[in-house]
């Protein structure tokens, strides 16, 4: 047996291509984030502790695969793409306040609030959330207006109170809440369903894709946003903090109903293997061009943290 | 002497125009704000009872009479005025958290913080900010998309972190800091100014006015915003809790220089006075139809909550 994860492999290729956008991402969030002089510059180094902090990137990525369908320019994508981890960012920021999840670490490092404080950690996440929208109006994200009101629209539909902020208040309310099945489905694609499809469609929309293209690419971003999160359900009770840089079997601590406590160990892994082959399905539209998201889907259960 | 207040009189022709912008603003927050059902609708009534709380609502009024130089139909200024104003009430309930200012009571009734709890009041202010956004893009606020996208980059840079988010950061370190005048202006500017003069730049927006229109109309708001700052240090000093329906006194209490501190209380209610000229002088250009706008710089040092 070849190593599944050396160069050469399927596997290996999509690590490479993901290191290298996170790492076009990164640059350019740095060039959207300069530090500031003055007492305000606070809460701009607040924000770039928040947002250049080495996560996966996996919703930029998704942004510039869905984009390469359609020609669209890495220049234009992955502006779309900083937008949108800005999004991502700001919402963890936020969810790991002491009034919320009370979270001390984020991947391996202090939370926002713990290496600041509770109120520069608040007005970062507004920043964050508010440069977000900034971005995508900007006539460098595309040369036409309509399509940067459209991409406002997504992600502010995608991220506001009908989806992952939504998503967050019944989060916050599930230990009152003994969510069945589909409460949980629902839960979760509000909660980050939402922004995984809106990134995936972020390439259709900068690319001037139809209906059915964003249909088809909303559709693979919810399945593959389910898995992802139905795969951290059984990473919360088979990993370990060493591994996934969090505090781990909080959920369950916490009362709340999780994929695992609702379908079993076994049950939750066939369920993710089953929306990832619904997820390659979706983008079949798009033909061999769409091999990135077909790698991208089977990373979503197989990552180790 | 006439009643001063009365119908009839300036005053009065100008409390009566505020007073029905209000109400039409109301009643379109209302429409953007639908109650839902569903666990995620307790974010939702959150964010009515932050928006729908019967303010002054100057900021819409800014917005529409602005508008109204452009001949901008109502339909289209009460969506930007409504969602300047979610970015207002958002950024009210931010700052009244325990982490920021600590307020238990707005306009008289409880924060949302203490009517709802912490969490919630963090997302309901996200949910406002996002969905202002969301607002700004519908091609219903405007029928071009290069109008909407200049709209979603006036509003951004306004509330972000060279703007109303960097001001705070500021206000939050006040007491640290020694401010002088000028680091006053300048907080005040990006905390509160910034968002009075890109209430009055929507209204040029979206008429299409020109550059100088622009300038025009920003620099009126920033006059007025700093002139509103100054009467409420002036307020925070000769008011009663009773008549401004918040705590009084505190940002003495608190050690952060205010005008008053910094010039006097006469000193402080002259420099005001000059403001309102200043303002009134640069909305010339627009001759008569500006009267609404004169109005507006009278009142607000008028006001008396």
């Amino acid at each position: 047996m070849t190593n599944m994860t050396g160069p050469g492999t399927d596997e290996g290729d999509f690590a490479r291509a993901l290191n290298q956008t996170a790492a076009a991402v990164n640059r350019t969030l740095n060039e959207l984030l300069p530090t500031v002089p003055g007492p305000e510059g606070r809460v701009v180094d607040a924000m770039r502790y928040a947002a250049l902090d080495g996560g996966k990137r996996l919703r930029p990525f998704l942004v510039c695969v869905s984009g390469d369908l359609f020609r669209v320019p890495r220049s234009q994508s992955l502006r779309a793409a900083a937008a949108m981890e800005m999004i991502h960012c700001y919402s963890l920021v936020h969810d790991d306040l002491p009034a919320m999840d009370d979270d001390d670490l984020r991947r391996g490092r202090p939370t926002v609030h713990k290496a600041y404080d509770e109120a520069t950690a608040i007005l970062a996440g507004d920043g964050l959330l508010t440069m977000a929208f900034e971005v995508l109006a900007d006539p460098a994200t595309h040369p036409d207006g309509s399509v940067r009101a459209a991409l406002v629209t997504e992600l502010a539909r995608a991220s506001g109170a009908a989806g992952m902020v939504g998503g967050q208040m019944i989060d916050l309310r599930a230990p009152d809440l003994e969510l069945d099945e589909a409460g949980l489905i629902r839960l979760q694609g509000m909660k980050t369903g939402c922004l995984i499809a809106s990134s995936c469609r972020f390439g259709a929309i900068l690319g001037g894709g139809g209906p059915e293209a964003l249909t088809a690419l909303g559709a693979y971003g919810q399945a593959i946003g389910l898995a992802f999160q139905i795969a951290d359900d059984v990473l919360d009770v088979e990993g370990s903090a060493g591994v996934t840089g969090k505090a781990t079997g909080k959920d369950a601590a916490a009362g709340k109903a999780t994929f695992v406590s609702r379908l079993g160990l076994e049950g939750a892994k066939s369920q993710a293997e089953r929306l990832v082959e619904q997820a390659v399905d979706h983008v079949g539209i798009f033909g061999p061009a769409a091999e990135p998201l077909r790698q991208a889907a089977r990373f979503t259960i197989r990552r180790r943290a």
